[in-house]
């Protein structure tokens, strides 16, 4: 594969495995920053902030700045950045809450109702809220409409189905500023500074990560760790550019001693 | 319009709105019944079971027994003795499970989730044990899948949000059997014990009422009452058979004294 002027990682499943960092990980991404490389990594995780994920990845022995962290929470704030929408009603994890430093509540008359990870927050007045905020004229925003999520007691709704109930319900369509979306990858790879066409992002997830990458003009690289399953590569087209065992493979990968 | 065998007359819009009985309806469904017609009432209600529905009926002048009234509820019932599942999670109403005598709670391997409407009995931990079930099997039933209805103090969401939320979750599509689906309209016939050909559903609203009839294979007016706003039967195809001011004026269109 040609070498890549920057890498955008993934983090869980790819980085690390629950609690515990991906054998190998903390070289290959140092000896990708020795070889010049820019990395950065992006995730939908929706419930800690960038400041949190780089104490985590310090900890870890991967040291990395929040600058160089893209979340779907960061992502959803440069959304409305954009959009020129400072109120606005949030149904996010409170952690997550400092991502949004430009806005302000405004439950009465929001421009946008961003919906994140509440779990068990989500309650039928909290629902009927946000869906009268819609109603009233907000932008429905989602940081990410995955289905579910494997919990300690088993599989759990994810925030999918509570943006596929709003909207059901308003009979409109969730703006998606986490990853697959287009504009996450234009984020992570504005985080990089190095031009798309030598972008590679890598991940364990085929559909978010590699297809989704591969959708926003970019390459990808699917790593057999994290929720990969044998065969995953050939159910998407266009495939990843490459998979590998692990992130521990990069450099070679690159040619990147 | 030829006078039919049976009328299914719609409860909420078209027989009363709100706590008010529609004028000239009781008139009109006695002189219905003096003259020989069948009839039969059919509602999308999931709060209340035929008993108290009756009951209601009674109170406004209208004499009606449980065997003459069809509700989302019975008709779920229905399905599920059809279907031959005895095994079920119900999340209905806690007034309507006398409607359900043939079923046994069972969360641990249902055959059925039942979906009606819980309003604020929705709580994640809810649809988060009725997810598990069905991805443990369980078939995926809705009394309805309305988006919203009217409270007194706004719009609220309608069990729709949630059947979607569910389906959205668990990769799956739910069975409606509350109007406008063929096996509640089939119920409803079954009721009146009239041949298809020779009945008639009554309701105000064009899409659950009047269209679903004629997608039944029955013939459909639509009333001026409830929720029906002027030009609503122009915006489905096919379109009613007549519209007519009220339930009052039905003895004339069919030409009975």
């Amino acid at each position: 594969m040609d070498r890549p002027g920057g890498v955008l990682l993934d983090l869980d499943g790819t980085i690390y495995e629950a609690d515990r960092v991906v054998p190998g990980a903390p070289e290959a991404v140092a000896r990708l920053r020795r070889a010049g490389l820019a990395v950065a990594f992006c995730t939908n995780a929706t419930r800690m902030p960038r400041r949190a994920l780089g104490e985590r990845l310090a900890a870890l022995g991967i040291p990395a700045v929040p600058g160089e962290i893209v979340t779907a929470p960061a992502a959803a704030a440069a959304w409305l950045r954009a959009e020129g929408i400072r109120r606005v009603a949030l149904y996010v994890a409170e952690a997550t809450l400092e991502e949004f430093p430009d806005c302000t509540a405004d439950a009465a008359a929001p421009g946008a109702v961003v919906l994140g990870d509440l779990a068990a927050g989500w309650t039928f007045d909290v629902l009927n809220r946000a869906f009268r905020q819609v109603l009233g004229g907000a932008r429905l925003v989602a940081l990410q409409r995955n289905r579910y999520w494997k919990t300690a007691d088993g599989l759990s709704l994810d925030a999918g189905p509570f943006v596929a109930a709003l909207e059901y319900a308003a009979g409109t369509t969730a703006t998606v500023v986490g990853k697959p979306s287009a504009p996450f990858f234009s984020l992570a790879v504005a985080a990089l500074g190095v031009p798309a066409d030598r972008v590679v992002v890598v991940g364990d997830d085929v559909t978010t990560d590699a297809l989704g990458a591969r959708a926003a003009g970019l390459r990808a690289v699917l790593v057999r760790t994290g929720k990969y399953r044998v065969g995953d590569e050939a159910t998407v087209t266009p495939a990843p550019d490459a998979v590998v065992d692990s992130v521990a493979r990069l450099p070679a990968l690159f040619g990147v001693e």
